[in-house]
């Protein structure tokens, strides 16, 4: 009997003849049962005479397994397993909860707050390393990274192995998926897990010199399952189908991408999160497709925020809001107060942001691609917020008001889905006082003064409301009273914001 | 015979007894002929037996005119009058050239950097003067004011007088206009034009507790009918037929705007511009209606100044890309850095901002609606720009590229009608070089480093144009050229600007 912890991957390694191209021919799943509950496992040739079925229990308890395929050796075996609690530390899986939120399996919220290494996993082994420790103290709890290699600007280095493996004539077969590779990374994504931290993980990218961008649809739908086979069971898996998938239109219609989705959704028994992710602001994925489960977008006009969230009533992670840096290229030269202040737009908006750090480097070492090591200073900044949120405990934070609404198209303010937490950012605004949003109660609240970019939280100066003068607008007599219960005296400078805390 | 200037105004005041209530009951007009041509205008009662013709030339030599009315003493009036060249630095009203821009009528190109004093003329006499001295000083060009005066937050005061008589009983006769206040408003007006100041002047707003904003329809049809006839002549007039109108929709409905600019259409001989402003973001007036001549909105996402000339087709003049202060309400309480960098944003983009300035104060006597003294930074960085703009002597900057097409949905560029100069903004992006929109021919070019903040313009250094690695992005093969005949080495710091000059 074998003995596991939920959320830990199960393995079984199975052995049979490799004939032919096991890639192709081989069909092998099992079924897991507990009780009356089955669920479908595909598996895959892990090369040699190795195939290999992982499972992630989702639940404790006993497991039983069989398996079927078309190759006898593989068919018709049989095992089980013991799962118990999970290890500490070890959350689970993330999916949505609340409509435009996520949580972890084990019900511990999660609010993505991550960073982008495109083809960290290809670059030398040292600097992977040097990566992993930099993700470590960053605080960033989700990484964009692709599984192919990258060639783009600043990205013309060879990765250290193909993905599929090479043919004698120095091309790549893309009917033969690489076993060292992929073994590869999953031991860097096993190694995100440890570390608290999602793999947001690209399956096709438009940025290519080998071939990976122009497969052939029959070898693009089976790499897909093959990725499912091999990565569902990694807790920390989100599949991210698509970075940029309007300038891979060429090769992967647009149809193209529900099958891949459909793929996903047989061949992952985790349900792990979908997205497509655009590059053109104004080629957003239909993310209301009921396969997609959340909106990943590149945008940098984070103030449309609650627009995204009312479009496609999902989460809203805007991963490319742009990047702090200093390179020719627009999307990646934004000064660090700017990445800062669109956090926290964003996530005052009731969206999730992404970090992204280009600043040149003579060896073209830059951490949107590569890792390494950061040199910016949103980072700090980025991680500051989310502590402040975790710091709470709380659950989402939803936008007061929606983006037209007064004044909550001009600054932003968010109220936890916990009730006794509540956020106002003037971000470039600059009040000397303010009332709307506070508390319209007698309640016992403590609030305190953000310093956004020196991350300092100071007791803010309650003082008595402001009493607009009366004011007609339209047949409404405005103002003459107070919009909440006490005001706040705040000192005139910009990128500030209030957090109010109910007590008891 | 008379003598007067072109662009000056020629009067003809008529007397006649004042029976009834000459406001309602008595039609006057002139017309006003030079060979063939005819120009109709229309006089009005200036209190006691007087009545007046006003007119505004615009070409020079012989004219002559004749008086029809339904009170026989102003029937059948006759003179003439001899019109020399414009007097110096006059150039007669200003209108829209080249779609989106606007020139005097001598052909003089100008560019509307204007303030906002909604109540100015309002205020004690010695703060008028202070406005008027500080306006001098400022740099601006054009001022939106009201003709009422104003009740809203900080705006308690009681005005010098009231726009219409008082009745015996301390309310207000909106059947009968107050000559002294109107004499009052021209003379600054004409002090206004004195300065080469723009008075874009509000007929409507809702900041009222006297009953100007609840007038009858038939009230506001003569109001305007009268507005017209009484200031038409002046040539630094602009009709702002609204501010705020959606705030006015239960007293004013919609298609009577319309009715507004007809009446302005038939009684303004000049056709000064015609605008009317919105409150809420999202209540933009229908601005394609022939008879609005620009597009007068108030916006603070001013990256989208692209979006209103393809949708309106005219210029866009954003008077409210929020204002430098410190008040309670957000849309007065931005940093003088944001306004600034807005204002070059929308320049940039093919538009123009407007200015105002909200720092709370003691008294309440707040630039915005007051006059009085500015406080801020950002008139002065605003004036700078407007200088750079005159001194090339431009005829209208027009965007590069549309709000979509990168790279000019992150930064902005544009290139003037003249073909010679150009500019590129940056703003929150900070490349350490630049090349998309410098020149791509060899031509000789001058290019300058402009820091918008501090207000250097320096020699920009030229470097060889950064070539990108090549890309594939859809099924066209980016890069392995470079964009521009060579490039800009930039210090990496936000709020930068490249101005680039053809020499020949």
């Amino acid at each position: 009997m074998t003995m596991t912890h939920l959320y830990d991957i199960f393995e079984a390694r199975l052995q049979a003849p490799a004939n032919g191209n096991p890639y192709l021919d081989v069909t092998l799943h099992a079924h897991f049962k507990q009780g009356n509950r089955s669920v479908r496992v595909t598996g895959f040739h892990d090369g040699g005479n190795e195939y290999v079925i992982r499972f992630m229990p989702d639940t404790v308890g006993e497991w039983t397994y069989v398996t079927t395929s078309n190759v006898a050796e593989l068919d018709g075996r049989e095992g089980n397993l013991t799962v118990n609690a999970a290890r500490d530390g070890v959350h689970g899986p993330v999916h949505v909860r609340n409509r435009f939120h996520f949580a972890h399996a084990d019900g511990t919220p999660y609010f993505p707050f991550g960073t982008t290494c495109y083809a960290w996993t290809h670059q030398p082994l040292d600097m992977q390393e040097q990566t992993l420790a930099s993700l470590e103290k960053s605080g960033f709890n989700k990484i964009r990274m692709g599984v192919f290699p990258k060639d783009y600007p600043f990205n013309t280095n060879e990765p250290l192995q193909p993905m599929f493996l090479e043919t004698s004539g120095g091309g790549i077969d893309f009917d033969r998926p690489n076993p060292a590779a992929f073994q590869h990374l999953e031991k860097q994504i096993a190694r995100l897990g440890d570390l608290g931290i999602e793999a947001d993980l690209i399956l096709f990218h438009p940025y290519d010199r080998w071939g990976y961008a122009t497969m052939t649809e029959a070898q693009n739908l089976r790499y897909v399952e093959y990725a499912a086979a091999r990565l569902s069971a990694f807790r920390n898996v989100w599949w991210a189908l698509a970075n940029e998938y309007d300038f891979l239109l060429d090769t992967i219609p647009v149809e193209t991408w529900d099958r891949f989705c459909h793929i996903l959704e047989e061949n992952d028994p985790v349900q792990h999160l979908r997205s497509i992710h655009n590059g053109d602001q104004n080629m957003n994925f239909d993310h209301r497709k009921p396969w997609i489960t959340h909106v990943c977008i590149q945008n940098w006009d984070v103030k449309r925020t609650p627009e995204w969230r009312l479009a496609y009533g999902k989460p809203v992670v805007n991963d490319e809001p742009e990047y702090e840096g200093n390179i020719i290229y627009c999307w990646g030269n934004i000064s660090a107060e700017e990445l800062v202040h669109r956090f926290w737009i964003t996530v005052m908006r009731g969206g999730y942001a992404g970090h992204g750090e280009t600043y040149v480097d003579p060896d073209d070492l830059i951490w949107w691609a590569k890792g390494g090591v950061l040199h910016g200073e949103s980072w700090k900044r980025i991680s500051f917020l989310l502590k402040l949120m975790q710091g709470d405990k709380l659950e989402g934070l939803e936008p007061m008001g929606m983006h037209d609404q007064w004044p909550w198209s001009r600054i932003s303010g968010a109220r936890d889905l916990g009730g006794k937490v509540s956020y106002l950012y003037f971000g470039e605004h600059q009040p000397n006082q303010w009332t709307t949003g506070l508390p319209t109660d007698d309640g016992r609240y403590e609030v305190d003064l953000i310093d956004t970019w020196n991350m300092t939280v100071t007791p803010a100066k309650r003082i008595e409301a402001f009493v607009p003068h009366p004011q007609r607008h339209g047949n409404i007599t405005r103002g003459g009273k107070a919009d909440a219960a006490f005001g706040i005296e705040l000192p005139g400078r910009p990128y500030l914001a209030l957090r109010v805390r109910k007590l008891d």
